[in-house]
Protein backbone atom coordinates (compact mmCIF):
# COMPACT_ATOMS: atom_id res chain seq x y z
CA UNK A 1 0.00 0.00 0.00
CA UNK A 2 1.61 3.14 -0.72
CA UNK A 3 1.41 6.22 0.85
CA UNK A 4 -0.27 9.09 -1.23
CA UNK A 5 -1.93 12.67 -0.44
CA UNK A 6 -5.45 12.33 0.34
CA UNK A 7 -7.89 12.06 -2.77
CA UNK A 8 -8.50 15.68 -3.00
CA UNK A 9 -5.78 17.05 -2.71
CA UNK A 10 -4.44 14.59 -5.47
CA UNK A 11 -7.57 15.96 -7.29
CA UNK A 12 -6.71 19.62 -6.88
CA UNK A 13 -2.83 18.25 -8.10
CA UNK A 14 -4.43 17.42 -11.24
CA UNK A 15 -6.30 20.51 -11.87
CA UNK A 16 -3.48 22.50 -11.61
CA UNK A 17 -1.17 20.90 -13.70
CA UNK A 18 -4.00 21.47 -16.73
CA UNK A 19 -2.74 24.99 -16.31
CA UNK A 20 0.35 26.30 -18.62
CA UNK A 21 3.40 26.26 -17.53
CA UNK A 22 2.51 24.45 -14.25
CA UNK A 23 4.13 20.31 -14.12
CA UNK A 24 3.16 18.75 -11.34
CA UNK A 25 6.08 19.64 -8.55
CA UNK A 26 4.78 23.40 -8.95
CA UNK A 27 1.38 21.77 -9.34
CA UNK A 28 2.11 20.31 -5.69
CA UNK A 29 3.82 22.87 -4.03
CA UNK A 30 0.80 25.43 -5.11
CA UNK A 31 -1.67 22.64 -3.43
CA UNK A 32 0.24 22.67 -0.62
CA UNK A 33 0.00 26.49 -0.07
CA UNK A 34 -3.53 26.36 -0.62
CA UNK A 35 -3.88 24.05 1.97
CA UNK A 36 -1.87 24.89 4.07
CA UNK A 37 -0.58 28.25 4.72
CA UNK A 38 -3.51 29.90 3.33
CA UNK A 39 -7.25 28.19 3.25
CA UNK A 40 -8.50 31.79 3.16
CA UNK A 41 -6.62 32.43 -0.42
CA UNK A 42 -8.57 29.65 -1.38
CA UNK A 43 -11.77 30.54 -1.06
CA UNK A 44 -11.05 34.26 -2.62
CA UNK A 45 -9.13 32.56 -5.40
CA UNK A 46 -11.97 29.95 -6.27
CA UNK A 47 -14.53 32.72 -6.00
CA UNK A 48 -12.67 35.21 -8.28
CA UNK A 49 -11.89 32.56 -11.22
CA UNK A 50 -15.85 31.80 -11.51
CA UNK A 51 -16.66 35.50 -11.00
CA UNK A 52 -13.97 35.99 -13.92
CA UNK A 53 -15.26 33.32 -16.05
CA UNK A 54 -18.67 34.71 -15.87
CA UNK A 55 -17.77 37.75 -16.63
CA UNK A 56 -15.39 38.08 -19.08
CA UNK A 57 -16.55 38.73 -22.24
CA UNK A 58 -14.93 39.59 -25.66
CA UNK A 59 -15.70 42.80 -27.40
CA UNK A 60 -17.96 41.89 -30.43
CA UNK A 61 -16.56 44.09 -32.38
CA UNK A 62 -12.25 43.69 -31.96
CA UNK A 63 -12.63 40.60 -29.65
CA UNK A 64 -10.53 42.09 -26.95
CA UNK A 65 -11.63 41.20 -23.24
CA UNK A 66 -14.31 43.46 -21.84
CA UNK A 67 -17.24 43.15 -19.33
CA UNK A 68 -19.50 44.98 -21.36
CA UNK A 69 -20.68 44.55 -24.93
CA UNK A 70 -18.17 46.51 -26.80
CA UNK A 71 -14.84 47.16 -25.28
CA UNK A 72 -13.99 50.79 -23.66
CA UNK A 73 -11.78 51.47 -26.87
CA UNK A 74 -14.29 50.38 -29.62
CA UNK A 75 -16.71 52.72 -27.69
CA UNK A 76 -13.97 55.23 -27.77
CA UNK A 77 -14.90 58.32 -30.75
CA UNK A 78 -11.72 59.87 -30.63
CA UNK A 79 -10.10 57.15 -31.78
CA UNK A 80 -9.25 56.51 -35.63
CA UNK A 81 -11.66 54.33 -37.10
CA UNK A 82 -10.01 53.56 -40.26
CA UNK A 83 -7.05 51.90 -38.29
CA UNK A 84 -6.82 48.45 -37.08
CA UNK A 85 -3.85 46.93 -35.15
CA UNK A 86 -4.24 43.23 -35.10
CA UNK A 87 -2.43 41.54 -32.18
CA UNK A 88 -2.43 37.67 -30.81
CA UNK A 89 -3.50 38.19 -27.40
CA UNK A 90 -5.43 40.93 -25.13
CA UNK A 91 -1.94 40.95 -22.96
CA UNK A 92 -0.56 42.60 -26.43
CA UNK A 93 -3.18 45.42 -26.97
CA UNK A 94 -1.96 46.37 -23.51
CA UNK A 95 1.43 46.71 -24.03
CA UNK A 96 0.81 49.07 -27.22
CA UNK A 97 -1.48 50.84 -24.77
CA UNK A 98 0.96 51.36 -22.61
CA UNK A 99 3.26 53.52 -25.03
CA UNK A 100 0.41 55.74 -26.03
CA UNK A 101 1.18 56.49 -29.25
CA UNK A 102 -1.19 54.38 -31.47
CA UNK A 103 -5.03 55.70 -31.78
CA UNK A 104 -6.74 53.53 -33.93
CA UNK A 105 -8.58 50.22 -33.00
CA UNK A 106 -7.64 46.60 -32.49
CA UNK A 107 -8.41 43.02 -33.62
CA UNK A 108 -7.18 40.39 -31.32
CA UNK A 109 -6.87 37.11 -32.68
CA UNK A 110 -6.93 35.05 -29.25
CA UNK A 111 -4.60 33.03 -31.59
CA UNK A 112 -2.05 32.27 -34.54
CA UNK A 113 -1.12 30.52 -37.29
CA UNK A 114 0.91 27.31 -36.39
CA UNK A 115 0.36 24.78 -38.78
CA UNK A 116 3.41 22.47 -37.30
CA UNK A 117 1.37 22.69 -34.08
CA UNK A 118 -2.50 21.72 -35.77
CA UNK A 119 -3.81 25.55 -35.77
CA UNK A 120 -4.68 26.60 -38.92
CA UNK A 121 -6.42 29.85 -40.00
CA UNK A 122 -9.48 28.39 -37.73
CA UNK A 123 -7.45 28.56 -34.85
CA UNK A 124 -7.69 32.96 -34.90
CA UNK A 125 -10.49 35.40 -35.07
CA UNK A 126 -9.81 35.63 -38.38
CA UNK A 127 -12.88 35.19 -40.43
CA UNK A 128 -14.29 37.78 -38.04
CA UNK A 129 -11.69 40.35 -38.91
CA UNK A 130 -12.13 39.30 -42.99
CA UNK A 131 -15.91 40.64 -42.47
CA UNK A 132 -15.43 43.64 -40.01
CA UNK A 133 -13.42 45.01 -42.86
CA UNK A 134 -15.84 43.97 -45.35
CA UNK A 135 -18.51 46.40 -43.47
CA UNK A 136 -16.48 48.89 -42.41
CA UNK A 137 -14.23 51.71 -43.03
CA UNK A 138 -10.79 50.48 -42.55
CA UNK A 139 -8.10 51.59 -44.78
CA UNK A 140 -5.23 50.56 -42.97
CA UNK A 141 -4.29 47.53 -40.52
CA UNK A 142 -0.99 47.21 -38.59
CA UNK A 143 0.22 43.61 -38.32
CA UNK A 144 1.54 43.22 -34.53
CA UNK A 145 1.47 39.67 -34.46
CA UNK A 146 4.90 38.56 -32.05
CA UNK A 147 8.12 38.56 -34.22
CA UNK A 148 8.40 34.28 -33.74
CA UNK A 149 8.42 32.08 -36.67
CA UNK A 150 4.83 31.76 -36.03
CA UNK A 151 4.17 35.21 -35.60
CA UNK A 152 5.71 36.03 -38.64
CA UNK A 153 3.81 33.90 -40.63
CA UNK A 154 0.47 34.74 -39.74
CA UNK A 155 1.21 38.75 -40.31
CA UNK A 156 2.30 37.64 -43.85
CA UNK A 157 -1.12 34.98 -44.12
CA UNK A 158 -3.22 38.07 -43.18
CA UNK A 159 -1.64 40.66 -44.98
CA UNK A 160 -1.97 38.69 -48.41
CA UNK A 161 -5.75 38.74 -47.55
CA UNK A 162 -5.83 41.73 -46.20
CA UNK A 163 -4.10 43.57 -49.38
CA UNK A 164 -6.20 41.78 -52.26
CA UNK A 165 -9.09 43.99 -50.21
CA UNK A 166 -7.79 47.20 -50.47
CA UNK A 167 -6.60 47.63 -46.98
CA UNK A 168 -2.81 48.94 -46.57
CA UNK A 169 -0.80 46.39 -44.27
CA UNK A 170 2.43 47.49 -42.39
CA UNK A 171 4.13 45.14 -39.84
CA UNK A 172 6.32 46.11 -36.77
CA UNK A 173 9.88 47.30 -37.12
CA UNK A 174 12.12 44.49 -36.56
CA UNK A 175 15.56 45.12 -35.94
CA UNK A 176 17.93 45.79 -32.45
CA UNK A 177 15.76 46.44 -29.20
CA UNK A 178 16.92 49.50 -27.49
CA UNK A 179 19.93 48.69 -25.48
CA UNK A 180 20.55 45.75 -27.03
CA UNK A 181 24.49 45.04 -27.57
CA UNK A 182 25.50 43.79 -30.72
CA UNK A 183 27.70 40.94 -29.28
CA UNK A 184 24.47 39.21 -27.76
CA UNK A 185 22.09 39.96 -30.98
CA UNK A 186 20.90 36.68 -32.27
CA UNK A 187 21.84 36.24 -36.21
CA UNK A 188 18.29 36.51 -37.41
CA UNK A 189 17.85 40.21 -35.16
CA UNK A 190 20.80 41.10 -36.94
CA UNK A 191 20.33 40.68 -40.09
CA UNK A 192 16.59 41.87 -39.79
CA UNK A 193 18.21 45.06 -38.13
CA UNK A 194 20.78 45.66 -41.36
CA UNK A 195 18.24 44.79 -43.77
CA UNK A 196 15.97 47.29 -42.17
CA UNK A 197 18.54 50.35 -41.34
CA UNK A 198 17.25 53.44 -42.11
CA UNK A 199 19.24 56.70 -43.22
CA UNK A 200 20.32 59.30 -40.62
CA UNK A 201 20.39 62.69 -40.70
CA UNK B 1 -8.41 57.10 -19.35
CA UNK B 2 -5.76 54.47 -20.04
CA UNK B 3 -7.14 51.40 -20.75
CA UNK B 4 -7.10 48.00 -18.33
CA UNK B 5 -8.25 44.42 -18.21
CA UNK B 6 -12.13 44.31 -16.74
CA UNK B 7 -11.93 44.41 -13.12
CA UNK B 8 -12.91 40.72 -12.78
CA UNK B 9 -9.96 39.49 -14.71
CA UNK B 10 -7.88 42.38 -12.48
CA UNK B 11 -9.28 40.57 -9.62
CA UNK B 12 -8.55 36.91 -10.49
CA UNK B 13 -4.70 38.62 -11.29
CA UNK B 14 -4.39 39.58 -7.99
CA UNK B 15 -5.31 36.44 -6.39
CA UNK B 16 -3.06 34.46 -8.32
CA UNK B 17 -0.20 36.88 -7.54
CA UNK B 18 -0.48 35.29 -3.98
CA UNK B 19 0.14 31.92 -4.93
CA UNK B 20 4.22 31.73 -4.12
CA UNK B 21 6.31 31.64 -7.46
CA UNK B 22 4.04 33.56 -9.34
CA UNK B 23 4.41 36.83 -10.47
CA UNK B 24 2.52 39.45 -12.21
CA UNK B 25 2.96 37.94 -15.79
CA UNK B 26 2.27 34.59 -14.95
CA UNK B 27 -0.70 35.27 -13.16
CA UNK B 28 -2.25 37.38 -16.53
CA UNK B 29 -1.24 34.28 -18.63
CA UNK B 30 -3.41 32.08 -16.01
CA UNK B 31 -5.83 34.29 -16.03
CA UNK B 32 -6.19 34.47 -19.82
CA UNK B 33 -6.25 31.04 -19.94
CA UNK B 34 -8.79 29.86 -17.33
CA UNK B 35 -11.22 33.20 -19.10
CA UNK B 36 -10.19 32.16 -22.73
CA UNK B 37 -9.50 28.68 -23.76
CA UNK B 38 -10.64 26.72 -20.68
CA UNK B 39 -13.84 28.27 -18.93
CA UNK B 40 -14.55 24.87 -18.04
CA UNK B 41 -10.97 24.64 -16.19
CA UNK B 42 -12.07 27.53 -13.83
CA UNK B 43 -14.82 25.75 -13.08
CA UNK B 44 -13.63 22.47 -11.92
CA UNK B 45 -10.28 23.83 -10.54
CA UNK B 46 -12.61 26.54 -8.05
CA UNK B 47 -14.52 23.77 -7.09
CA UNK B 48 -11.36 21.05 -6.27
CA UNK B 49 -10.05 24.18 -4.59
CA UNK B 50 -12.67 24.52 -2.01
CA UNK B 51 -12.87 20.91 -1.33
CA UNK B 52 -9.10 20.16 -0.84
CA UNK B 53 -9.34 23.57 1.38
CA UNK B 54 -12.34 21.73 3.45
CA UNK B 55 -11.34 18.01 3.18
CA UNK B 56 -7.38 17.84 3.97
CA UNK B 57 -6.50 18.17 7.74
CA UNK B 58 -3.25 17.53 9.27
CA UNK B 59 -2.42 14.08 11.35
CA UNK B 60 -3.57 14.46 14.58
CA UNK B 61 -0.03 12.46 15.41
CA UNK B 62 2.29 13.39 13.10
CA UNK B 63 0.97 16.28 11.07
CA UNK B 64 1.06 14.77 7.80
CA UNK B 65 -1.86 15.52 5.26
CA UNK B 66 -4.60 13.31 5.72
CA UNK B 67 -8.63 13.25 4.75
CA UNK B 68 -8.77 11.05 8.31
CA UNK B 69 -8.52 11.92 12.14
CA UNK B 70 -4.91 9.74 11.64
CA UNK B 71 -3.06 9.41 8.90
CA UNK B 72 -2.28 6.39 6.91
CA UNK B 73 0.86 6.07 8.17
CA UNK B 74 0.34 6.61 11.74
CA UNK B 75 -2.73 3.97 11.98
CA UNK B 76 -0.04 1.42 10.21
CA UNK B 77 0.39 -0.84 13.25
CA UNK B 78 2.98 -2.66 11.19
CA UNK B 79 5.73 0.21 11.33
CA UNK B 80 8.38 0.70 14.03
CA UNK B 81 6.70 2.89 16.26
CA UNK B 82 9.96 3.75 18.45
CA UNK B 83 11.33 5.70 15.24
CA UNK B 84 10.37 9.10 14.10
CA UNK B 85 11.88 10.55 10.74
CA UNK B 86 11.22 14.69 10.84
CA UNK B 87 10.24 16.56 7.80
CA UNK B 88 9.96 20.18 6.98
CA UNK B 89 6.67 19.29 4.67
CA UNK B 90 4.65 16.18 3.60
CA UNK B 91 6.18 16.55 0.23
CA UNK B 92 9.33 15.58 2.11
CA UNK B 93 7.46 12.68 3.66
CA UNK B 94 6.52 11.15 -0.02
CA UNK B 95 9.28 11.20 -1.32
CA UNK B 96 11.31 9.38 1.46
CA UNK B 97 8.29 6.83 0.90
CA UNK B 98 8.86 6.30 -2.38
CA UNK B 99 12.31 5.21 -1.46
CA UNK B 100 10.17 2.38 0.59
CA UNK B 101 13.24 1.82 2.77
CA UNK B 102 12.04 3.60 6.43
CA UNK B 103 9.38 1.71 8.26
CA UNK B 104 9.24 3.81 10.93
CA UNK B 105 6.89 6.83 11.74
CA UNK B 106 7.08 10.34 10.72
CA UNK B 107 6.33 14.50 12.15
CA UNK B 108 5.98 17.05 9.63
CA UNK B 109 7.14 19.89 10.68
CA UNK B 110 5.23 22.46 8.48
CA UNK B 111 8.14 24.97 8.70
CA UNK B 112 11.44 25.31 9.32
CA UNK B 113 13.69 27.79 11.57
CA UNK B 114 14.84 30.37 9.86
CA UNK B 115 15.13 33.35 11.96
CA UNK B 116 16.76 35.62 9.16
CA UNK B 117 13.17 35.45 7.48
CA UNK B 118 11.51 35.81 10.71
CA UNK B 119 10.37 32.46 11.56
CA UNK B 120 11.21 31.16 14.78
CA UNK B 121 10.70 27.45 16.20
CA UNK B 122 7.08 28.81 16.81
CA UNK B 123 6.84 28.60 13.41
CA UNK B 124 7.02 24.99 13.33
CA UNK B 125 5.31 21.75 14.95
CA UNK B 126 7.80 21.76 17.99
CA UNK B 127 5.93 21.42 20.43
CA UNK B 128 4.06 18.92 19.68
CA UNK B 129 6.73 16.87 18.74
CA UNK B 130 8.13 17.46 22.00
CA UNK B 131 4.84 16.64 23.83
CA UNK B 132 4.60 13.33 21.55
CA UNK B 133 8.05 12.33 22.35
CA UNK B 134 7.28 12.92 26.15
CA UNK B 135 4.28 10.43 25.91
CA UNK B 136 5.29 8.68 23.74
CA UNK B 137 7.69 5.36 23.06
CA UNK B 138 10.04 7.16 20.85
CA UNK B 139 14.12 6.54 21.26
CA UNK B 140 15.30 7.49 17.61
CA UNK B 141 14.56 10.65 15.63
CA UNK B 142 16.10 10.85 12.16
CA UNK B 143 16.07 14.88 11.18
CA UNK B 144 15.40 14.95 7.59
CA UNK B 145 15.26 18.49 7.22
CA UNK B 146 16.79 19.93 4.06
CA UNK B 147 20.23 19.85 3.72
CA UNK B 148 20.35 23.83 3.35
CA UNK B 149 21.70 26.47 5.79
CA UNK B 150 18.23 26.97 7.17
CA UNK B 151 17.69 23.24 7.29
CA UNK B 152 20.71 22.24 8.92
CA UNK B 153 20.08 25.10 11.37
CA UNK B 154 16.67 23.57 12.07
CA UNK B 155 17.92 19.69 12.86
CA UNK B 156 20.65 20.86 14.94
CA UNK B 157 18.20 22.84 17.05
CA UNK B 158 15.92 20.16 17.15
CA UNK B 159 18.46 17.49 18.10
CA UNK B 160 19.51 19.01 20.85
CA UNK B 161 15.98 19.56 22.47
CA UNK B 162 15.52 15.83 21.54
CA UNK B 163 19.05 14.36 22.61
CA UNK B 164 18.20 16.11 26.39
CA UNK B 165 15.21 14.11 26.20
CA UNK B 166 16.93 11.47 25.79
CA UNK B 167 16.39 10.31 22.10
CA UNK B 168 19.08 9.39 19.73
CA UNK B 169 18.87 11.73 16.93
CA UNK B 170 20.79 11.05 13.33
CA UNK B 171 20.64 13.57 10.47
CA UNK B 172 20.54 12.08 6.51
CA UNK B 173 24.29 11.48 5.44
CA UNK B 174 25.50 14.34 2.88
CA UNK B 175 27.87 14.20 -0.03
CA UNK B 176 27.87 13.72 -3.30
CA UNK B 177 24.64 13.30 -5.56
CA UNK B 178 24.00 9.70 -7.61
CA UNK B 179 25.67 10.52 -10.79
CA UNK B 180 27.12 13.79 -9.76
CA UNK B 181 30.52 14.57 -11.59
CA UNK B 182 33.16 16.46 -9.02
CA UNK B 183 34.21 19.23 -11.46
CA UNK B 184 30.49 20.46 -10.65
CA UNK B 185 30.11 20.09 -7.38
CA UNK B 186 29.78 22.91 -5.09
CA UNK B 187 32.48 23.35 -2.20
CA UNK B 188 30.20 22.70 0.55
CA UNK B 189 29.05 19.21 -0.65
CA UNK B 190 32.33 18.82 -2.00
CA UNK B 191 33.76 19.29 1.61
CA UNK B 192 30.38 16.93 3.29
CA UNK B 193 31.95 14.47 1.29
CA UNK B 194 35.17 14.36 2.57
CA UNK B 195 34.60 14.54 5.92
CA UNK B 196 31.98 12.33 5.74
CA UNK B 197 34.31 9.57 3.71
CA UNK B 198 33.97 5.81 4.51
CA UNK B 199 36.01 2.95 4.26
CA UNK B 200 35.76 0.93 1.27
CA UNK B 201 36.02 -2.96 1.40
Amino acid sequence: MSVRFPQSMQKLIRELTKLPTIGEKSATRLAYHLIQNDRKLAGTLSEAMQRAAEDVKLCEKCYALTDTQECQICQDDRRDQTTICIVEKPMDLLAIERVAEYRGLYHVLHGVWAPLRGMGPESMKLEELVSRVKDGEVSEAILATSSTVEGDATALYISRILEEMGVNTTRLAQGMPKGGELEYADEVTLSRAFSGRIRLG
